[in-house]
């Protein structure tokens, strides 16, 4: 039998609406946080027992649909020897920043089997701990992977990544083809090892404008998406501040597309077309507000998407720190109740 | 004679599309630069030779149409007495963040010839220099300015204000409502010195969801430009990642709605509508980008609103720090003559 949240991914039928949070395993659980005082989180990726724990964590305390796996947008660019870390309250920091076309050398092919086992290990073992609750693979998006080799780290304006994209566009998009094919290697051996679905991270791509978006990113796109169609199972391609990419997203191939809160999810569903299911949209945020507040919320998402094939409810973003877990455990509920009377 | 800008703000006909930026007076000018080795943002805005210098710079070495007082948001906030600094690369920072009820009597009403004659009389100055050239005034939005009370800075979730917002509507609401006052009270002292325009940077609104947006702060900025409307002066409305809020925005009253570079400047002229001007939209990343690509992007803006009365050219958002002079004046031009053309 398939999954509920597969189903709901592939515009099947289903009985009520999937529910998972990205961010759902992180630091507003008092557990995580436990493991995090003796393991950074790049560690924890790496070691597939901490890692099944970590992933697991949260499927057994909120009674989510799916699990995702713990894991960091830039496990596969270290693995490939990219001397990066993880600053605490920073973010990703490339010791040497990408420049020129000498530094494409420094990305060679990935091969998971070899440079990252520990993934596929972790994949296997979560996949045969959580019985019927599907798994999703977890990789970062080739321009969100080039902001960070680009920029050195975190960016507010992306003007070295889009000066690049402007000025070379030849290395630009060879950048962007060597990541692309980090991602979809990275993504074919967690599919391989038994991931149900394979998600996207390409948060950042809400910093171009839809022409660039369409000129310089989504070609590269459409190729990740056509090479992961052959694994036969779901993709999901999901950024931030999107809201006026969507239309151009809805081309990339992927099956579902994943939506911030900063647009009305009727509105991003029509204009995402009905050949694509979605993913969204409740504020992170609002998980810090009262119990009344989350549900009105999540009631109108639920509600909005009722009679559309394919719809996944999900946070806009990842789960805040300060959320509380019995908002989350509340919200899954919510969403159940709301959805299953339909 | 109306000028060509004011002209555009309220949608009758000109000859070519008028030009102005965000930030066109700032950190990427030498002049300027030279200017705060000895003076910060906020004593230039305190001194009203200064600020005229200051805001007179870009109209004279880039041939804009129109000037805008050189100001900061937290100006009005300062001149009612709250302890409130610009710390360099962080930014508005609040020595005691509004958190309760008690704090709402920290904002006293603003009574602009008293707390900033300054403010006025820049503007008197200014415009009795530029001549025909009109001069746009200055503040920030309720909720962006609200955002730094509640914050005590910048913030990227918003989780305080959103959470204040969501537990205590009344009191949110309360805060919203004197910040208009002091909006108002602060933009009518500029039309009442001279200023021909009045724009209000409600930069970060586009952190809500277009839900909280309508229920939560559209009431308060409807209520904000129906009394400076008795001014006689169009007003503009501005903020960033607001692809998803445009048909609300376009709700306020303001004559004109500033857009970012994340949306197409076609689809928002469709979302707001024919009844309002639109501002915007080339993001300013790409004024570090080589001439062609500037050239290419502009005309495709001015091409795309050709027809549409009331289209004013701008920057999706300010000026970066590292954009050469050069590019911004090639900019004016290229807008000038792929209007002029039309």
């Amino acid at each position: 039998m398939t999954s509920l949240f597969v189903r709901a991914c592939t515009r099947q039928e289903v009985e009520r609406t999937p529910v998972w949070f990205m961010r759902q395993a992180g630091r507003y659980q008092p557990e995580y946080r436990k493991i995090r005082q003796r393991l950074g989180l790049l560690e924890i990726c790496e070691m597939p027992d901490v890692c099944t724990e970590v992933t697991l964590l949260p499927v057994r305390q909120l009674g989510v649909d799916a699990a995702i796996l713990f894991s960091d947008i830039t496990v596969p660019i270290r693995a490939v020897g990219v001397d990066l870390s993880i600053v605490e309250n920073v973010g990703p920091v490339v010791a040497e920043p990408f420049r020129s076309s000498g530094d494409l050398g420094r990305l060679r092919r990935l091969v998971p089997e070899e440079d990252e086992p520990y993934v596929a290990r972790a994949v296997r073992q979560i996949v045969a701990e959580l019985g019927d609750v599907p798994l999703i693979g977890f990789a970062g998006g080739p321009f969100t992977l080039a902001s960070y080799l680009v920029e050195g780290g975190p960016s507010r304006s992306y003007r070295r990544l889009k000066g690049l994209m402007w000025q070379d566009a030849g290395l630009f998009h060879a950048l962007l083809e060597r990541l692309a094919d980090l991602t979809v290697d990275h993504l074919t051996a967690q599919a391989a090892a038994g991931a149900a679905a394979l998600q996207v991270f390409d948060s950042w791509i809400g910093c171009l404008s839809p022409g660039d978006y369409r000129r310089h990113v989504l070609p590269v796109m459409q190729d990740v998406f056509r090479r992961l169609q052959s694994l036969s199972v779901p993709t999901i391609y999901f950024g931030v501040e999107t809201a006026g990419l969507l239309e151009a997203m809805a081309q990339s191939g992927a099956d579902v597309i994943g939506v911030d809160w900063r647009v009305e999810i009727a509105e991003a569903a029509r204009r995402i077309g009905p050949a694509r299911a979605i993913q969204g949209n409740l504020d992170p945020a609002l998980l810090l507000a009262p119990e009344g507040e989350i549900a009105q919320a999540a009631r109108t998402i639920v509600r909005a998407m009722r009679g559309r094939r394919g719809h996944v409810f999900n946070l806009g973003h990842g789960v805040l720190p300060e959320t509380p877990p019995q908002a989350l455990r509340k919200l899954v509920e919510i969403v159940r109740q709301e959805s299953q009377g339909a």
